[in-house]
């Protein structure tokens, strides 16, 4: 089951889509909230449509926002593919590493990505991005995870070197600037997606092919980082945990330049969908 | 003006403090809102007080929870007191270090710190938390941040040293665990407190003075921050900033133990009231 949200920033509604056709969900739920996510909401979406219980609607020019309502948290996992982190220059992590996004920084999928002002390198970051559906603490392991997870999307991890790298301290001040967290274009339930570790990302710049992996190179997978960082925090319905990015960053080659004014980024994950963004200055 | 809120866990409603007495705000607002924050609320409620329109509640055996409703992000400002950064061996930054912490570490003053499951130096952080009350984008500089303040709590900024700095990576996992960001009593507005940078911060460990310090030994001051953190994200109202911690945690010393289960906690700032901790273990 796939489930997204569109209409203006801020005024969002659901729906969820089904071969070909669109479906208002508001007879269902408000919005696309933890608590929907929380009460197993792909069956019940299948059932709403089976029963005929959901209108048709159309999409045509209507803009598509992030597909789930601004998250709760936004944890992000570094150096999780093994060239990446030798691009940047990283030892392999022992155990994941683990920052955050200000959960404000997430928008949908087409808006526009703003570099900050006073940046020069300007990143992206293709990630298979996990949300959470069930109260996640203390997991006794792996294998307990998928129950705790609603689905899957595609999120473009927007980075500032500068800022991240050499302005003192923690990564944060470099992943947390406005619109640096496009999401979706839609929640895909775990069953349609099958196994998360067997997943193509790629990122293009202009047309230009720059990242080109799988999921099955993650160096922790969904269920290890899951489980792990419910070591360290309670993960709650509707949290975003990105997985980290391959290696093709504009960071990892001098060769590669950063964002400017007027490039098209555009990501794509196996049976996720597709973004393109537009990018402008702040 | 001080306002608060009282009741069980997610049941919270707001109160205005006024001399010896506490007064329902729900006649004002549902709860401690953004929008509340947002809409110059001081004025709002002195108002309401003085005509009369806000009855008056007994908070005999009612918990104080956090004064605000779970902020949508909280941002930290690292190693902010020149002994403190000594103490933990970092050099003095040229810049304010940012991290962030989950913001569903917040709890109410009195509310127990859970020590982390796998946890042996689980520390204490006495802090002067700044709550946003007009959005900060790229703001123009330091004096232009008075009008985006709502106000001051007392923040306990609780860190896990080993999963800050020995986990790889970056400081999060020490900072983001369950029950380890107790804020309050009370949201103070900026007209009661005064100068933010002159007011004496103090934290006691079972009755020892353990931190005794004063906002006026920042590095960098509350509106310098302000105005930092709006260059590299968008600050919301409700948005919640700890300015970071003056030495004299466990950490800075092998003869200062980390926290313990049945250890009290408390601490106090001028004009912004006392928390008061018990320590149990996840």
């Amino acid at each position: 089951m796939r489930v997204t949200r569109v209409g203006d920033p801020g005024a969002e509604f659901p729906v969820a889509l089904d071969g070909d056709g669109a479906y208002d969900l508001r007879g269902l739920t408000s919005d696309i909230t933890a608590d929907f996510l929380a009460g197993d909401w792909a069956p019940r979406v299948r059932d709403a449509l089976d029963a005929g219980e959901l209108p048709g609607v159309a999409l045509d020019g209507l803009r598509v926002g992030a597909p789930v309502v601004r998250p709760g948290k936004v944890v992000c996992i570094g150096l999780n593919y093994r060239k990446h982190a030798v691009e940047s220059g990283a030892d392999i992590p022992e155990e994941p590493v683990v920052f955050m996004k200000a959960s404000n920084t997430v928008v949908g999928p087409q808006d526009t990505v703003l570099i900050p002002r006073g940046s020069e390198r300007t990143d992206y970051e293709v990630e298979l991005a996990v949300v959470i559906g069930r109260t996640a603490r203390y997991l006794p392991g792996p294998d307990s995870v998928p129950r705790h997870i609603a689905g899957y999307a595609v999120a473009n991890d927007v980075s500032e070197r500068a800022f991240q790298l050499e302005r003192g301290g923690q990564w944060v001040k470099g992943k947390s600037c406005e619109t640096f967290n496009p999401l979706g274009p839609w929640l895909v339930s775990p069953d349609e997606v099958g196994d998360p570790q067997d997943l193509r990302l790629r990122l293009w710049v202009n047309g230009e092919r720059r990242q080109d992996s799988t999921t099955a190179d993650m160096i922790f997978d969904v269920r290890h980082i899951v489980w792990y960082l419910s070591q360290f925090m309670v993960l709650e319905p509707g949290d975003v945990i990105s997985t980290g990015t391959p290696s093709g960053v504009a960071m990892g080659s001098p060769d590669i330049p950063y964002l400017a004014e007027g490039d098209v980024v555009e990501l794509e994950i196996d049976r996720l969908g597709r973004q393109r963004q537009r990018v402008a200055r702040a």
